[in-house]
């Protein structure tokens, strides 16, 4: 990925407009914390690591939108804007998780810091969850690709890559670093209904890396499989629970039954941030559900009638019997799971 | 349904549109053979049964066109009509079937007819595919019902009804006659990718017949199993093999590999006519691949990058060790099966 999805800068907050790709390469400002909602509630930025980071610099963007004249004042604002922006999308729980350490901050802070200072503290932090999750996902990467044999096939679905996070992704990153050593593969990219994450963002992001890429329709993930052609997956993960239960973009769970039916090894690629171990298993993850709209009209076209109901879940959950392994930024992970709650040692 | 999907009368062969659906309810005349070819070949037409009824049509269409001057040149005009409109489309079986019904009317007819009378020999026999269709279509619904109990719910993958068949349909005149005996439940529509029959023929046709319906995409259907909101699958059917490996839409096998993980029975409902018992398994039964676009762009928007390659197959094979059982006209069966070649006895 030759940009990350999210940038900070002088300039404030930009992110790429992901609801416009493949089409249009745009990086859009986000100047106020409704507009950071927004962007996260319209999947203009998505991905469980990248909403995390585009949220802790959401806090960012309204402690100077709100321009508090204490700490006191700061803090009280860091509260009121965090619990905001949790309120942007159920799921994934890097936002809960990146909101909390922004949060963690804003308590620590002495009251003797000028709001300068307390806002530089903020500032950093955004930084350091952006900076860890790069670090991150290159260690995802390397941990993982030895999964990936010379001539394999690779089935991904949704897009786990460098637009889901700070940058190079969790399950793309793997392929990309595969890509790296040499080896040659081909990834079927599940199109990923109902907003085509796989078809537009994936496969982009494969084809740009000049790695072999094939957009199938999310049906035929198995049928795919009973002809041979893959040999492992790949997903990325929104939230997984202590016994490995994970949910991620609605339809992982149908290709990892259909990856069991076959004997393919189903993996899941995720940082630290993704875990929840407070959950014991997926009964306790909020499953969102979004827009009939989303389903029944295409670029302005109604495409089912009148008076159908529609149901949208925007995630499942794959059992932990049915995934393989996990690849973390520790290795290639089963449960139970033990993570320290800090960012990992440089370099690991 | 209150419009059969193909009617033929003074007027010609006329159908409804169905990739205009459910937008705008459309009828359009074919008035040569060539447009009739094509009207498959685009699924203006479209489901197993009514291919072969339109294929049927569509000889005599041909016939009448060609303006043969003695019955040896008109019955090699049958043999070449066939052979044409035999390559529309090459998965569905009743397409093949019904060119043989009507090859056989053409070999068996005496050289002492007139070429009137061969004409209208083979009109009859067209009419008596379709008449026969509705008939089995009727008979398919009065076995399957009792399937569906009250308060149910029902899955089902493409559209398996009215408008892909004379009249009626397979899977959903099973629902319909559920619905005419008083019952209610629920069926889930899949939506069906990439050209959305489920969404826009399946839910237009059940929400018409006021039958509770709820869309999801393809990827929901294995979720929604394990939620627990479906008590069985019926789906139509391309092609049975001898052993019963039936080819269907594409997704249709992930859906019978998702009902067997939450036991769930998974129903086929076809007639005699797509049954191919040449074939032993499914290995025989060629999968139609159809073009890239039909994935890459949705009304003219392009959803996918330059350079992604495309795999589109039109049907998979879903194996008989999936299928609780194929409701036929003649009850619900399971391999082996025994078919007369013979239109089933009326009132059956």
């Amino acid at each position: 990925m030759a940009n990350p999805c999210i940038t900070w800068s002088e300039e404030g907050l930009r992110i790429i407009d992901q609801t416009r790709l493949p089409g249009e390469l745009v990086e859009v400002p986000l100047s106020t914390v409704e507009e950071v909602w927004e962007a996260i509630r319209r999947l203009q930025v998505r991905g469980a690591p990248a909403i995390g980071v585009c949220a802790a610099f959401g806090v960012v963007v309204g402690l100077r939108q709100r321009n508090p004249q204490s700490v006191a004042d700061a803090v009280a604002d860091v509260g009121e804007l965090t619990d905001y922006l949790a309120t942007s999308r159920p799921t994934a729980v890097n936002l809960f998780w990146a909101l909390n350490r922004m949060k963690a901050v804003a308590g620590d802070a002495s009251a003797s810091l000028s709001v300068t200072e307390f806002l530089a503290r903020l500032d950093s932090e955004a930084v350091a969850i952006q900076q860890e999750d790069r670090e991150l996902c290159r260690a995802i990467g390397r941990h993982g690709s030895r999964l990936i044999q010379e001539g394999n096939g690779v089935l991904t679905h949704c897009n786990a890559g460098g637009l889901a996070t700070a940058e190079y992704g969790t399950a793309l990153s793997v392929m990309f670093t595969a890509h790296d050593e040499g080896r040659t593969f081909r990834v079927y990219a599940d199109e990923t209904r109902p907003l085509l994450q796989g078809a537009r963002l994936t496969a982009w992001e494969l084809v740009e890396a000049g790695i072999e890429t094939t957009l199938i329709c999310d049906n035929m993930a198995a049928h795919v499989m009973r002809e041979g052609k893959i040999d492992l997956v790949i997903v990325g993960a929104d939230r997984i629970a202590a016994n490995g239960d994970t949910a991620n973009k609605i339809g992982t769970y149908s290709v990892a039954l259909a990856a069991k039916a076959h004997g393919i090894p189903f993996y899941v690629a995720a940082p630290y941030s993704t875990f929840d171990l407070s959950i014991p298993n997926g009964a306790g993850i909020p499953i969102e559900e979004r827009a009939a709209d989303e389903i029944t009209t295409s670029f302005g076209h109604r495409v089912a009638p009148e008076g159908v109901h529609v149901y949208n879940p925007a995630f499942d959950i794959t059992p932990a019997s049915l995934i393989a392994g996990f690849i973390t930024e520790r290795g290639i992970l089963t449960p139970p799971f033990v993570f320290e709650n800090t960012p990992m040692e440089a370099g690991t």
